[in-house]
């Protein structure tokens, strides 16, 4: 694609080189930007650099923040002995919108998948260990995605936080509410027919 | 979504005022820029606010530039009495991504239609004419998208420009290449069938 400007060129590089975004989408999305307002664009161009700047992680929880403490761990009417353990902030994001949760979080940075060459040391799994040691957690939830690496995950940071007196959750995993029995795979069927829960449980 | 920081907020903001990027998609887009060195992202932000403040419209055929006059038209090897009109930037890129076009473009900004509220006069119509008549156009070139806004469009420019002697042609209309009949619309049928070609002209 042959560009008419070199600053138009180097604005739709810019964009491409963004997850999901190819040249054709780029060049779309830097021609709105063209017929915005020039304070408009100013301002969008500022306030990403600003964000990527001044932006910073939580000191505790590694979750984004705006201080050293995200405002979920400086809050204090949240249960600070629960520790919800999630892969990235997305996910933080996501259990926070369901507003049922009342505990602090741990982000891991990722989760052990040894294909991809993410193993324990990339993770932030050295400082929760530390974490559960000096703060005397007494739950350790683990939301992690359902697979292979979310349950070798798991596995591992159980091996090595057995010596404390934490007990240790997983959010339940089973059929998906509006979903179908007989679209189900076997393994999620499976499961949800061996940690069946009694009635009273499960409308409370 | 509640997100937990407000510089993370107006970034997730910005990037969802794109067309087709909404909120979910721009908080990747974002959660991706957090992960880029903070030197990439301030070149991201400077690229992008450089170019809406710098770019500039070539004063002849109003096609995005770096100086007041375009690269095409500046251009003495094109042949600067051959004008293709197109309806925007993104048609004359296609065009010339042909390497068959060896004439100057004029770009309208938009075509008319009444059901959207543009007229001829938000157009660049009139500066299309005076140029007509200024630089002693011999063809002007339509190479509009084919529908009823693209042939009224041609239409009016036609009617304000007959007392010159510019010749008018549009780009032919047919079954595309690798179409296939059965599957083209009666229009197109009809009009490829009316606007037959001789075949010495066709494999030229």
């Amino acid at each position: 694609m042959q560009l008419p400007s070199s600053l138009l060129e180097n604005a739709v590089n810019e964009f491409s080189r963004l997850p999901g975004i190819g040249k054709k989408t780029a060049l779309r999305l830097v021609l709105h930007l063209l017929k915005q307002d020039v304070s408009e664009v100013l301002q969008f161009g500022d306030t990403i650099s600003r964000m990527r700047q001044d932006i910073k992680f939580c000191q505790r929880c590694l979750n984004i923040s705006d201080a050293d403490i995200c405002s979920i761990c400086a809050n204090s009417s949240r249960n600070q002995h629960l520790i919800c353990v999630v892969e990235n902030i997305r996910d933080v994001i996501a259990i926070e919108s369901t507003q049922q949760y009342n505990g602090t979080y741990h982000v891991l940075g990722g989760i052990i998948s040894p294909l991809d060459g993410v193993g324990p040391d990339q993770l932030s799994i050295e400082p929760l260990i530390s974490r559960i040691q000096k703060e005397e957690t007494e739950e350790l939830m683990f939301a992690l995605n359902p697979n292979i690496q979310g349950d070798t995950t798991i596995y591992y940071i159980q091996k090595k936080i057995q010596q404390f007196s934490c007990k240790v959750t997983t959010i339940a995993r089973g059929i998906a509410f509006g979903g179908e029995l007989e679209y189900a795979d076997e393994m999620t069927l499976a499961r949800s027919i061996t940690n069946r829960l009694p009635i009273g449980q499960y409308v409370k």
